[in-house]
């Protein structure tokens, strides 16, 4: 199908061009990751799992990239082959995503028990270990100055927290060797070949320009519908407000944040193919940065909130570890709330540079 | 004593003058709020428990501010006679103001537990009612829209409040009741009583506005050392560091911003006796009031914390309970924190006006 689009892609001028040259470099990004996760991890006996961990993030990456292009820029391409490639471009990157999530969650959850604890080295766990080698040596310090039995509650909870997630790591990280192995992923490895060296274009008048600054206004729409001028206050305590009710995991308050996580993501990916395209004067880079990674803390800390309230659900714990997964869940929330805050004023520092 | 003071305070001049002029006034509030006190409240059949309170709120308001003023000026006063009733007065003011506390301290658990359990209602209640009237009305409201156990918990945690805090109200209102009985409280109110017609001045040649500079360059050095420049960036997560360590309920952390909090005290009452001392140019005023506002505040939520945590304590507690209770206690430590911010605001804006 590929093929048959190429051979008519000699009216779509520069514009596909500089699409299709991204396309290339990413989808050949993708193919080099893969090749260095496969002599790297999973079941080679040369490779390190801090090698294989890397090349599966330089993958997702990729995958990434590739997935939002084929998005912003969907008019340029082939629609029904690239709205074939997306989906199965999410499902690869979602899945080699989940090893490394539950990796992080569990050392962000423990660094913060640490300084409820009021132990001052925070755990020096890389995500990339393998799983079932992270240790409860960190914890049991906390036990062993316990004054109280709070101090045991922070120990206990730790100690549930790293049994959950870790187990849920296990899973995932099988899951994923799983999903390389599969014809599915083949399939995509497939796909993604083809990017690497013809691009499905189609003849169009499109403008790149405009393409980009949709996904530009996309973005401004969401974040103009964002609660800003509250997260703009500190201490507002809006992200905990239901904090006790909710039985789902991510409060429905966090959602619009979420999504504009995702609209920043793809406006980004857009600047990096149109790198001079509408609003970059060189200035605001610095600005989105910091707005992505708040975006990215915000997501962070709603989903450790989120693990904190679940593990408080296990039956037959004891009162003090739950009181010390209430505690940390209430941390995580107010975490979450200065991620808001963190973004409202990165994006007030862009709005300057832009407008 | 006093009267043999009296005699030869001819040479005091105008300082002493205006502070027995201030004293005079207060000791006169104070008996007419004690009168006040008596007609309404306690056993008298005809008062009400608002005026009551209220009567009791004026009682201690005076006694802090003769306590403060002999404090600040003691030496233009008789000093035996003053460093006597000073601690008496703490006692009485003290004793009296336990019963408030502990209904302001219910009050604003109970609200934030409605917060956090997403009704939008606040129970409205007084905090003059009398012990024992308090409902579990409010409560019981969130148990019929409960979604999960962790609602239940808040319901339950809610429940357990009301019965210690209740508990300990009562407690404080009999503890009150019988000081104001008692013979120490007779030998306090006959000081008082001289106050309200003979100031026990003494010769002197101390100055007023020095003495008044003094309660203000205390409060001064007291704020340099308090870490405001941490506590100017939100969402610093300080006042949740070794949270699940305590087993004594309010954290060194939070004892110099209480010790400010008196001598901010004893500074505005300095002012109420030289209106127009050191510093005052009718600006800061306002600012201040916002400081002492933020620092009640403060104090406030530093002990709701430590009361959800003691409560958490109680045996055997449903797990669900303790939860609530864990993130209960983390949202008051996040308001001690939003507390120390709102202080640093003001005390800049409080600054800039007096340099």
């Amino acid at each position: 199908m590929a093929k048959q689009h190429l051979e008519t892609s000699g009216a779509e001028g520069s514009a596909g061009e500089a699409v299709a040259a991204y396309l290339r470099e990413q989808a050949t990004e993708f193919l080099r990751s893969l090749r260095q996760h496969r002599e790297s991890g999973g079941s080679a006996p040369g490779g390190t799992a801090e090698e294989a961990a890397g090349a599966a993030r330089a993958l997702r990456r990729s995958a990434r990239r590739v997935s939002g292009t084929l998005h912003t820029f969907r008019p340029l391409l082939d629609p029904e082959w690239s709205d074939a490639l997306r989906p199965e471009l999410a499902w690869l990157s979602g899945t080699l995503a989940q090893e490394h999530a539950y990796a992080g969650r569990l050392e962000r959850l423990l660094s913060a028990l640490h300084r409820l604890s009021g132990a001052h080295a925070v755990p020096a766990q890389t995500p990339a270990a393998p799983p079932g080698r992270v240790g409860t040596a960190q914890l049991s310090r906390t036990e062993n100055t316990a004054s109280g039995n709070l101090t045991v509650g922070a120990a206990k909870a730790g100690a549930l927290l790293e049994r959950q997630l870790t187990l849920a790591r296990t899973r995932a990280h099988s899951t994923a060797l799983q999903a390389l192995g599969s014809s599915r992923f083949h399939a995509v490895a497939d796909n993604v070949a083809v990017l690497a060296s013809e691009v499905p274009l189609r003849a169009t008048t499109a403008d790149l320009d405009a393409l980009a600054a949709s996904a530009r206004s996309r973005l401004a729409e969401a974040v103009a519908a964002l609660p800003l001028h509250r997260a703009g206050h500190p201490y507002n305590a809006e992200a905990l407000v239901q904090g006790l009710t909710a039985d789902t995991a991510p409060p429905s308050q966090d959602a619009p944040w979420h999504h504009v996580r995702l609209l920043l993501r793809l406006h980004r990916y857009a600047q990096e193919v149109v790198p001079c395209g509408p609003g970059t004067g060189g200035g605001p880079a610095d600005a989105e940065t910091e707005a992505a990674a708040a975006l990215d803390r915000h997501r962070d800390a709603a989903e450790a909130a989120a693990a904190a309230a679940h593990a408080a659900r296990t039956p037959r714990i004891a009162p003090a570890t739950a009181y010390a997964l209430g505690v940390l869940h209430a941390d995580q929330r107010h975490d979450v709330e200065a991620a808001r805050f963190a973004f409202q004023r990165a994006w007030l520092k862009e709005a300057v540079h832009t407008t």
